[in-house]
């Protein structure tokens, strides 16, 4: 993205981009066929239920005004309007945390002016949305967005790990209530004496870690030995929701002796209820709103700009890392706005506005990263499995699937580079498996060529991009107004169950999260963190300097995770992430080596220096020269700088330890030291858990 | 062991043989200092917890005429007995649950009769041992073990499963008994109020399941990533019963709105209490038995007899499989004889008798191998690093590690065979290396020969064979009864877990539970078992023969299941399984092909062809001359009898997959199928659950 600040010159980049794809982000989805329903539910549900959750607490915090109908409409309607015309469908809209924090202190503070009072609490959140949405309006047109590429991945990931520790927060303190009596309830209710409270808080316990366990486990159920492939699939892809069914039917196993409250479940409004629906006019009252506190509302409009504007843009970047290879382009300036837009509209009928979310939206380009692999996958191994039947020799084979790879790519390649993945590895396999005494022209069979395994292994990592799935995600979030009935037999513990499995899931992938990681592991163990995550500052980094650089970022994010408990200032915590984009540029270059900051979190405006690459180059001619035929020795001898060409698998951005780790391609991250152990072995293999 | 039945000539073998490493039993014991607390803390919990739990069950079903006091009593001394004049050490005594089903029929039949009643029970059951005894010298003096030979892996393993079965349906009937009134109890207490009964019945699930999880997971520490070695070291080694106490910390945090009696605590009497020793002089009251009575109670013996004949050696006999590659001899028949004594003691004194028990025997021999296994290690990382600072080679490298390897042999080395594990790895080892570019006679550094990872590769597994940790064990087994007191602290729901947790520990290197898992496995994945439990049948036996034996192994088990339902006969399921005996010799071999016989249950009197193994013989010296120094191609020559001479390693037996599998030392299950993959991975890399 060109760092520009011409006025304009952003959000009409932008919609060049996007419209050059517009019409294949919708043919690509329609492809796709019913396979598209499994990204489309896994974000469903991970967009739905914390908006659920978000909608109880803020109906606890605004007296009712309002409630999950509110946040489910706007996350709909918001998510609906940003996939349609919004530029980078991969990002996920929804009501998030901070707006309910602000909504809940405008209301406090509205509630106590005579002039506002609850009646124009609503009317009153309007003009500020006003006042928001023109300062979104000014950013985006004047190009902020363009300073997104100061964000680094120390910025980025440690506002990603900072959401999961509030959904970790949420979860904890949730299960903590469970035990304890809810505010707004009757507290001469049989389910609130002692001995009931207890057993409430213990079967919370049960439904909570049992869904979280068994959530977790399903989403690895594509590596499960047991049972048929379709079944292992169907599971991971909607193992999920699935869980949730399962553990809301086993909390109505215990009917008979138990009272009715008991597990607690979810408290809603019937959307058909007559109340439900008159905050909806609120346009009509704006004009009510006194003038002193239509100028004041420009004071919460500026946070809640920043906010949005932070949070709208991380949250479009965590979904569109380099490790994705994403073919189409960003879209910054004007989806913010299109924020904007949305923000003005939430206001004028009433409810609160959505934003892009984390961890949804890097969840979001992560499944559908696994749907495109899984195409991938179906294509190359059929075309593979015919080759065979043909009595194809190696290289005829790869020809094959060479051709099977190119006709599935998007005819439009819009950033150049990419779709040379397959070829690369064409040559490393077939040198490999000539170096194993097969031989390239013999035909070959499955014992040579374990079909399945090694097409697993051959794709790199591509994200099916489209809207389709965005789109359906937010319908269905739609739908359930509609079936809160059903809904509301939840019980709150499978939430606060499901709130920490999306904070263990948001894990995964976030290098600050495997640098903390790193610091407690053994010495002798460090060279595993190498082969499962490609770490290469593994290797190019002193141990002391990585474990410097992560207690500083650590002590930077608990500072930023207490702020928000303050009240009030505390909604400012984005200012703070904002702040490590100077404490990066100019505050960390005095403590840390260059080499190793550009190790640790490439900056782009930190040019790479261009000298190891060619000297690469140099060492590939030369050493295949003198030691011809022998790829180990000429792996060895690669410089790093032919790790950052490297193309991450699959398997590795699900956090499944890759077979390909520890093996000896031209892609392992750093081949010099992936221990050519003696025995030939891979000494991955003893992670399991 | 030879198959004699000529009277005492058993025990006297057995006694020659033991006698000849009694010394060695002691100072290899003593030798391993404070780490043979390990082994021996582990198995004390192991066998401790069912003890109490059987004696909790006793007390309710004889009234309070016995209780976990004697049971606790019965299996120390009858342990510290055996420990010390008893023949295999490796065995572990304990009162067992069909004892408990067997004194509970008496104690229901000896109540009905007006000559006996409660009263003079224990001294009636005095006759029964008094029978027994003579039954089980009778045996033991006539060589009834000789014919543990025909005993196969099909009846042993199917027995094991069966235990494994009844813990795991204790733990699940004891979970299920937390949500209702047990029978002793006073109904009206607080605490069996449905509300409390229901938290009470919750609480049990998290503090059972708590247990079950980590204790699992604390299992397999020393595979875990993080943390020192040590702190890894020793959480493998005392997790389990740290778990205990950190389950039993957990269920004191709700204290002050929680009834004393949740969650429910085990329930026994104090030790010191007036009445607890009355029942300790039955001897004096065993002449009042009526003589109708006394001949009477050979019937009941004859049972008895029979089960514990069955039951002891089979806990010897898995207690000293072949993977253990043991060292000194067995000792069936003066084992019986010795256990005939213990039964003619534990009679006359009142209290229930002690046999060898199933899973704590096999548990025992699998610590003792982790523990022999870390000794070894040890000493071999020493001696490498010492070679590696003196710049040695490969060569001398090897040497040097072997001759410290020699020097920690048992000196007496009963059997013959063994010992040549290292010799056979070193010379694979070495080929592999200059295969790989490394000479044998450049020195080696940590990046080549990577220590700890390659010596724990290269060790056989072999076993700490002494008498201290059983002696030790049964010493704390005693003190249990002084420790009354703190054991009463220990919720019941936490034994639960415990059970379950016996259970599942049991399975792995169970290979009927192993071709169970198999029927379940897709296709496409059935490799992975050959290369994690050196399975090799899955090769040379055709699925559908494989899966038609497993589905008969397994009715027979649900009928021998089945059984232990029925009412009296059900004590007798033992003779289900030695029906198996004639089973196996006579009415298999009509429906399986003897080849596939003997590969899924390699029976000793099935001599197995020697044309195989002469020709693997003579094909490694064909394939060595013509393909010289290709060691691949050479292993991949070799026919399937190689494969019995291969010695599995401590990590299979773990249960946890060796990085050694998908190797292609020589040692690999058949290297013919382990699928020599083009790109020179590891397939078993993407394991991780």
């Amino acid at each position: 993205m060109e760092e520009t600040f011409v006025p304009l010159r952003g959000i009409k980049n932008d919609l060049r981009g996007r419209l050059m794809c517009y019409k294949q982000d919708w043919t690509s989805g329609f492809r796709a066929g019913y396979r598209i329903l499994a990204p489309t539910t896994y974000i469903f549900f991970a967009s739905a239920i914390p908006v659920i959750s978000f909608g109880e607490q803020l109906e606890r915090s605004t007296d009712g005004v309002l409630t999950a109908v509110q946040t489910l409409v706007s996350t709909a309607v918001c998510g609906i309007i940003h996939s349609i015309i919004g530029g980078q469908p991969l990002l996920i809209l929804g009501v998030a945390e901070p707006t309910v924090i602000m909504y809940t202190f405008m209301f406090n503070f509205a509630k106590e002016q005579k002039d506002l009072g609850p009646k124009l609490f609503l009317a009153w959140t309007g003009w500020v949305c006003v006042w928001t949405a023109g300062l979104l309006f000014l950013l985006a047109i004047l190009g902020a967005c363009s300073i997104i590429n100061r964000f680094t991945r120390v910025a980025g990931e440690l506002f990603g790990l900072l959401i999961a520790m509030l959904f970790m927060q949420q979860a904890i303190k949730g299960l903590v209530e469970e035990f304890r009596i809810p505010q707004r309830e009757d507290k001469s209710l049989l389910e609130f004496v002692p001995s009931w409270r207890f057993a409430n808080g213990m079967f919370a316990l049960v439904l909570s870690f049992g869904l979280l366990l068994t959530a977790l486990k399903s989403r690895k159920a594509r590596s499960w030995r047991y049972g048929s492939g379709s079944l292992r699939g169907f599971i991971a892809d909607y193992g999920v929701p699935l869980m949730v069914l399962v553990w809301t039917a086993v909390s109505y196993i215990p009917t008979s002796s138990v009272p009715k409250g008991i597990p607690r479940r979810l408290f809603s409004p019937n959307p058909w209820s007559p109340g439900a629906y008159e905050n909806w006019t609120v346009i009509k009252q704006m004009l009510d709103v006194p003038v002193l506190y239509i100028i004041g509302a420009f004071i919460p409009a500026t946070m809640i700009a920043v906010l949005y504007y932070f949070d709208h843009s991380v949250a479009s970047q965590l979904s569109q890392q380099k490790e994705f290879n994403l073919r189409k382009p960003s879209s910054y300036h004007y989806d913010l706005l299109l924020l904007g837009f949305l923000t003005l509209m939430c206001g004028l009928i009433g409810i609160p506005p959505s934003n892009g979310v984390i961890p949804q939206s890097p969840m979001h380009t992560k499944s559908l990263a696994t749907l495109k692999h899984q195409l991938l996958r179906n294509k190359l191994v059929a075309t593979a499995r015919k080759s065979m039947k043909k009595n194809a020799s190696l290289g005829q084979l790869y020809g094959n699937m060479q051709e099977a790879y190119h006709q599935m790519q998007t005819p439009l390649i819009y950033q150049g580079a990419s779709s040379q993945g397959l070829n690369e590895l064409k040559e490393s396999t077939i040198q490999a498996a000539s170096s194993m005494g097969n031989y390239i022209d013999a035909p070959v069979d499955e014992t040579v060529f374990d079909v399945e395994k090694e097409i697993d292994d051959l794709l790199p990592v591509e994200v099916k991009e489209q809207r389709l799935s965005n789109l359906l995600q937010a319908a269905l979030v739609g739908g359930c107004v509609a079936a809160m009935p059903l809904l509301k037999k939840i019980p709150t513990s499978v939430l606060w169950g499901y709130f920490a499995f999306m904070a263990i899931e948001s894990l995964p992938g976030n290098q600050f999260w495997e640098r903390i990681l790193l610091l407690f592991t053994a010495p002798s163990r460090r060279y595993k963190v190498l082969e499962e995550y490609h770490a290469t500052f593994v290797e190019t980094v002193p141990f002391k300097t990585i474990a410097m650089f992560t207690i500083f970022q650590t002590v930077y994010l608990l500072i930023c995770f207490g702020l928000t408990w303050v009240p009030i200032a505390g909604v400012m915590f984005p200012l703070m992430i904002m702040l490590l984009v100077p404490v990066r540029q100019y505050f960390l270059p005095k403590f840390f080596k260059g080499a190793h900051l550009q190790d640790l979190d490439a900056a782009e405006y930190e040019e790479a220096p261009a000298l190891p690459f060619n000297l690469a180059a140099e060492t590939e001619l030369g050493a295949g020269a003198s030691y011809a035929g022998d790829s180990e020795i000429l792996d060895e001898a690669l410089p790093e700088a032919e790790v950052n060409l490297s193309i991450p698998r699959i398997s590795e951005l699900r956090g499944v330890p890759s077979p390909r780790s520890g093996g000896r391609g031209p892609h392992s991250p750093k081949t010099g030291e992936v221990k050519p152990s003696i025995l030939g072995k891979s000494p991955s293999s003893n992670t399991t858990s």
